[in-house]
């Protein structure tokens, strides 16, 4: 990490709001709520995230639309993509999770697409296919990444946690991002699920100083506590706790977006007296 | 692999072209025909591929368009995926090419996206995440997986050939394919890239049934003899042997129709002869 501009965003972010809570906007038209049924799918998804960007804007750190909940309904998925880009106010980092790993020209094609076409200042990214397929997005200076590192999901052992030589493959790959976040110009930080609390701490401990990506809490019941006191940086920040489902789905009748605020306030609450009690043990 | 839809229609659409050859439809347009250029960018990208696939409809055993050369461009880009995908003839399996890896209800929406809004017979996963994150593709029967083990480029050793035990971890992967393969009602087959041989050798012993996406020839220089003696089922088949820019671009001429056509039929008839050579080997 040569330029510092990410990171410095994103703690700027964070300072101002005093949170560290990244809304997920996961929109999933069978769970929109009551008001907005019915309506053409892009109207509907836009409508939606409107109502909770801007419910929440004073509380989201950064936002993180998962590329999944709009392809899933093509092009007008993807126009509400857009147009959901653009109402993420210029003051919030906006993160694109689309797991993203693929070669050559192909991975330049998909960095255009995330950072010049869509405007995103940061993307999820799978190292699976190694460090080549990373570098058109390594290379891009003052964009955040976040590579999978170990995965919130119950199934995220199968590979991740195979053993080399006594130690996960996890901590092989989290050792290859704090070399690359060394060496390239865009911060390279990590995903790591706050249901893995042990493993987050030994992550940690290889990857000091960057930005970890942390889901799992909410809908998939991390437990918010046990992953801060694993997770913080020096300065007991660098985590970025996303939520989607316990925030956007917080409720479904007309006070939807209220609900969805309480949600919010009542996470970055949560994690403000976690922070507390950690800085001051 | 309960359901037999997919191994059969492609086996099929192999033999009665007696063709291997898979045409990846990656549009760049900067590498656009002389002809093609200056339009806007679906309308250019839709003549492209209708062209590209006009001329070698008879040779390709499938179509293979890579969602990142098409999200590069956003709304645009997926509208041309989709007016493509509408090109696509019947009798011909079409593969998109889209890596993905997710979790839980993201992976359902990908899945969603993939076979029922674009309307696609495959696709490609990224197995990083583990088997929870597949199992929303792996549990449509009749529908085609290609999921990354061995992949083409370079750099692919970083995490593919890390040491487990004295064997990689991309035979680990293989196992695991083989074994979701005879559980669940997708076709679960694998990608290895025609760079390494000697891996894919290894890879056929395990998966002796699975077909095989082999990219890596062409314009990556993977040896089209040395693949198909590593590659082949024990009918000589399994292979899907898929080539983008050694064919699509093969002219940039007002003849670039027929160059591409040319170029497909010397890769078919390249592989054919290599094929019959092994049958009376």
């Amino acid at each position: 990490m040569v330029s510092g501009d990410w990171n410095e965003r994103l703690r700027a972010s964070m300072r101002a709001r005093a949170s560290l809570v990244c809304v997920g906007l996961d929109p999933d038209p069978g769970k929109l709520p009551e008001p907005l049924r019915g309506m053409p799918v892009e109207d509907a998804i836009v409508a939606f995230n409107q109502g909770i960007i801007t419910a929440t804007s004073d509380i989201a750190c950064a936002y993180k639309p998962n590329l999944g909940f709009y392809f899933a309904h093509g092009v007008p998925g993807l126009r509400a993509l857009e147009r959901t880009r653009a109402m993420i106010p210029a003051s919030t980092p906006a993160i694109l999770d689309a797991k993203i790993g693929d070669i050559g020209s192909t991975a330049i094609a998909y960095a255009a697409g995330v950072f010049d076409t869509l405007g995103f200042d940061a993307v999820t990214l799978n190292p699976y296919l190694g460090e080549d397929s990373l570098q058109p997005f390594l290379s891009r200076p003052g964009k955040g990444l976040f590579i999978l590192c170990k995965t919130s999901n119950p199934g995220s052992g199968d590979l991740q946690d195979l053993d080399l030589d006594g130690r996960p493959l996890h901590l092989k790959v989290a050792e290859r991002i704090a070399a690359w976040d060394a060496t390239y110009p865009a911060s390279a930080g990590l995903v790591v699920g706050a249901t893995w609390p042990d493993q987050l701490a030994a992550v940690r401990a290889i990857c000091p100083d960057q930005p970890i990506l942390l889901p799992g809490v909410g809908a998939q019941s991390g437990d918010v506590a046990a992953a801060l006191r694993a997770g913080v940086d020096r300065h007991g920040e660098g985590l970025v706790v996303t939520s989607s489902r316990a925030i956007i789905y917080a409720g479904s009748g007309p006070d939807w977006r209220d609900r969805a605020r309480d949600a919010a306030i009542a996470l970055r609450d949560q994690i403000e007296a976690e922070r507390a009690a950690i800085r001051h043990a």
